[in-house]
């Protein structure tokens, strides 16, 4: 096996034994696809969670919602994931197995994601392509199949189609007219969502980066297209982006420049995409991934999703090799116009108002109250509104009118006048435009522990640690006394006590076995910081401070301790 | 309609107008049973969960898991949900309408829930039940409906039946080895999940409190049944509780005492179930629960789930009368011994030490070495092994003996010697009971809602004030400048950036409209303060507090606003 291997191996393991992600159900034989986040890794999740809510929220106009999991058909139709949310499956004639038919010629085309049916079936039977279960080269032809989770809502005539949703998104866009009622119809706004997301894996491979259950986190940011955006991206001057700009066709390479000339130079289509990317970047590394290993990778237009009009990758690295961590794509229009057309829902435009309102000259079928009153009596005026808001004027009498309230009269000659008159046009209805970042959690927490994974020596032993950012770590510190005797036990608990009473901050005590046993296993979990309770804690109350990154010591009273921890400032000592 | 009536859709109106909760999907049509928290609700439903976990966490010796909610059919079939997670449904025959059959008898017995398919159709008949789409009389006998929503995972073979989890506790069930590695296999300890949870229902009914897809919160307590509990209550001595204990045939009646008290007369069966029926009591209250509307109720022995040794119900009481929102069951080793059963698993016990070892008198078959040596060679320690733990003596001669390799030797009379020997039993295995608290937070957040509801009057005009706890309060503030001039809104924007700096704080600036229309809007969805600034900000500095629940003012030092809001402790100033 590869070093790379064995790296993997040896972290997939370490995450397992000690509670943190492993595959779900395995006591009833696993089910592919499926995680668990175990006593330590729910921690590590829900802090994950925090920050990126907390990364959105604060910038002011942007607010959390929670929608069911559960999404009618209609829904997912009108969105277009019924007809196109596929892979296609390649199935063995002689075992029946089946794979993913992009993934048997990954090593025989840049971008398999790409093809159809029929070119995939081409490179599979051009190159040899044999069975990776039984070795057979007896293929089925390509089939498109659709990844949602397919279910039923209700008993009555064997219930309403349904699928768990593939996505958050679709819960922002359907309740958009919410949304932009809480905002009191001002765009730019945006609301996230954190959940599950479901995608039914015909092959489920690569541990976590692939699963059929995950932490989903997305933003939809709305926002008028013809609005002009003058994002400051000057903080980000002195960061250097590592892009790989669509190739249109030629080869792709990575470019390196500040995000704001990546704008300026086009490469970046929209000042909002341009802004989200260095707001992505700015969360996943404070969340402790190695900048180093963050690049941009721009879809080609062949393979952008059914909507974008411009899509970039963050990508991450590690032990699977560049993995797609985080989406950012400008949707255009396209959901909004999509539920309004399947719905013919009328709340899911903005209103712009022009500068200055527009003056026009327009043609109406005007009434003539002395013939419409008398002979419409106390329908006359809804018959006269209904004449003045006709959009083609009438070329033949008599002719039926339809009313506001369902109902038509019939219209003649003599009531009515063809006129032109002025008419001042204040503003208009439009679809707002979306950017989303779109974020998958479990594959970032899944980088940010391999970025973390250290395996190292000690006196001739293997030695583990989790390099984990305390933004993000499951326990801030460990309590340790050094012996359970003599009232050092006794001292832990009551400082794990007090650190635990500190906001956002979690500490366990620990008391068995050596203490190099103990900071073995809190190293082995990512806890930044030891606290060694000893002799000479009892005779004048200071307390050792151990830092996990490089294991050095200092030795303060357990007073400044906490007014350390509670300002988060524990590195300013060392 | 009655006053409840119409205070109960004055209430709904103002969850949807102001984006807390409303029925999801309503642009495709909607799908009854399911809702959405909005950009104002999903704060609340936030913080609620937050406060749940923290309240057990903080007991030490309790973790939090996150689990996949799509569940493989073996499980669930293990857990006995695939077999008895059902309620009736009737199908007239007449209009083909389904309504669950207790539903329709509600009127006509006093414990619907607890009848047989029998049972309840002798009931509809017998008292000439109406269909009530149709009111026809000709109904299909009832027959029981699974609950859940069912899918499937991948695509071999047509995929792997499953389902959405029912409930969160399984998860617990399924990783409680990777639980008892954490704590070191030392018991009693605890896991808690908060998340979806699935219940296809026949016909949802009253709003939030009947969803198909809902907010859970379980906590799975491992315990040892022959462990002695001296759980302190004392902390509750001075809190009167509302018991309705099993009426055992009898009629239900209302005691209220100490819970102590309860536990000392075996009302409560075991001390755990009472601790957590304070725990729970006091989380409730905690969150701005009106104390005088809960209770707990005994479940009765035939209404019992199917694994309950002891159940109580903490009901809250609101505008649907009493209803069930919190259940706190001794499940007994109900679970753990289902999986076992199910997967042969060995990780589902724990171990308990005697406190003295036991000697024993016990026969064993000991191998004769001169003879067994020779004639299995290699394979002799193994044979051997074997032979001693024969828990049955053998008979007759030869005979196969099976080795843990799984292959077999036969055994002729002259290799064995049946003798008694001493042994010593240093402990047993055992499968550990399990205690739960489950909770369901939307009926929880409804009954929050309904007790803080007001509706009152002000000059003339209705006037809605949502008195929430501030510790789940969406925004704990809102800052207002008087006007939108003169520097009043800057300093607005400043403080309330200061606001929302300090942790766990929420604040929102509103400038537009009247300032009277402002804390309106303000009471309306429950927040604690609002913060005006005025020209008397500008000239000294001072800002006006003003609190929502008795709508008085003071007037304080900005700087004087942050330190209060920071200690949580504005409440002091009035």
């Amino acid at each position: 096996m590869s070093d790379e291997g064995e790296r993997v191996n040896s972290l997939v393991s370490l995450l397992k034994r000690r509670g943190i992600i492993f595959p779900a159900f395995s006591i009833h034989g696993g089910v592919a696809g499926l995680f668990d986040y175990g006593p330590v890794g729910a921690r590590l999740l829900r802090k994950v969670q925090n920050q990126w809510r907390e990364h959105w929220i604060s910038k002011g106009n942007i607010v959390e919602i929670d929608s069911p999991t559960i999404t009618p058909e209609s829904v997912l139709k009108a969105s277009g994931h019924v007809d196109a949310f596929n892979d296609h499956a390649s199935e063995c004639r002689s075992c029946n197995a089946i794979f993913r038919s992009d993934h048997l010629i990954e090593s025989h085309h840049t971008n398999p994601d790409s093809l159809d049916s029929e070119e995939l079936g081409m490179i599979i039977s051009n190159n040899g392509i044999k069975c990776p279960s039984c070795g057979e080269q007896q293929w089925h032809q390509p089939r498109p199949m659709n990844l949602m989770f397919p279910t039923r809502i209700g008993a009555t005539g064997g219930g309403r189609a349904a699928y768990m949703r593939p996505e958050t998104a679709q819960g922002m866009f359907v309740t958009f007219p919410m949304i932009q009622r809480h905002f009191r119809n001002r765009l730019p706004f945006g609301a996230i969502q954190v959940g599950k997301g479901y995608r039914n894996e015909i092959s489920p491979r690569q541990g976590m980066i692939r699963q059929r259950e995950f932490n989903m986190a997305e933003l939809e940011y709305f926002i008028d297209p013809e609005a002009v955006f003058e994002n400051d991206l000057s903080n980000w001057n002195d960061t250097r982006f590592q892009f790989i700009p669509d190739p249109k066709g030629g080869d792709s390479e990575t470019i390196e420049m500040m995000i704001s000339d990546a704008l300026d130079s086009n490469i970046i289509r929209h000042p909002v995409v341009a802004k989200f990317m260095a707001e992505t970047y700015d969360f996943i590394v404070s969340i402790g991934a190695d900048p180093s290993k963050i690049r941009f990778r721009q879809h080609e237009s062949d393979e952008m999703a059914h909507y974008a009009t411009d899509c970039w990758d963050l990508e991450m690295f590690g032990s699977y090799g560049w993995i797609e961590c985080v989406g950012i794509a400008h949707r255009g229009c396209y959901d909004l116009e999509a539920h309004e057309l399947a719905t013919n829902s009328n709340e899911l435009r903005a209103w712009r108002e022009f500068s200055k309102p527009i003056e026009v000259e327009k043609m109406v079928a005007s009434p003539i109250s002395s013939i419409v009153g008398p002979t419409f009596r106390e329908r006359a005026k809804d018959v006269g509104d209904a004449l003045m808001s006709l959009d083609e004027m009438p070329t033949s009498f008599p002719f039926n009118l339809l009313l506001d309230d369902g109902t038509s009269v019939s219209i003649e000659e003599n009531m009515v006048e063809v006129k032109q008159i002025h008419d001042m046009i204040r503003g208009e209805w439009f679809i707002p435009h979306v950017v989303e970042p779109a974020f998958g959690l479990d594959r970032i927490i899944w980088h940010l522990l391999d970025h973390g994974y250290e395996i190292t020596e000690k006196e001739g032993e293997e030695y583990l640690i989790l390099h984990l950012s305390e933004n993000v770590a499951p326990y801030e510190l460990v309590v340790l006394p050094l012996f359970e005797k003599d009232g050092m036990s006794e001292i832990a608990h009551q400082i794990r006590t007090k650190l635990i009473s500190l906001s956002g901050i979690n500490a366990y005590y620990d008391g068995s076995k050596s203490i190099g046993r103990r900071y073995a296993r809190a190293d082995e979990i990512g806890v930044p910081w030891a606290i060694t309770i000893d002799y000479t804690t009892i005779e004048d109350g200071t307390i050792t401070v151990r830092r996990r990154d490089d294991q050095s010591q200092i030795r303060i009273s357990h007073d400044d301790l906490i007014q350390y921890v509670s300002t988060n400032s524990l590195n300013t000592l060392f």
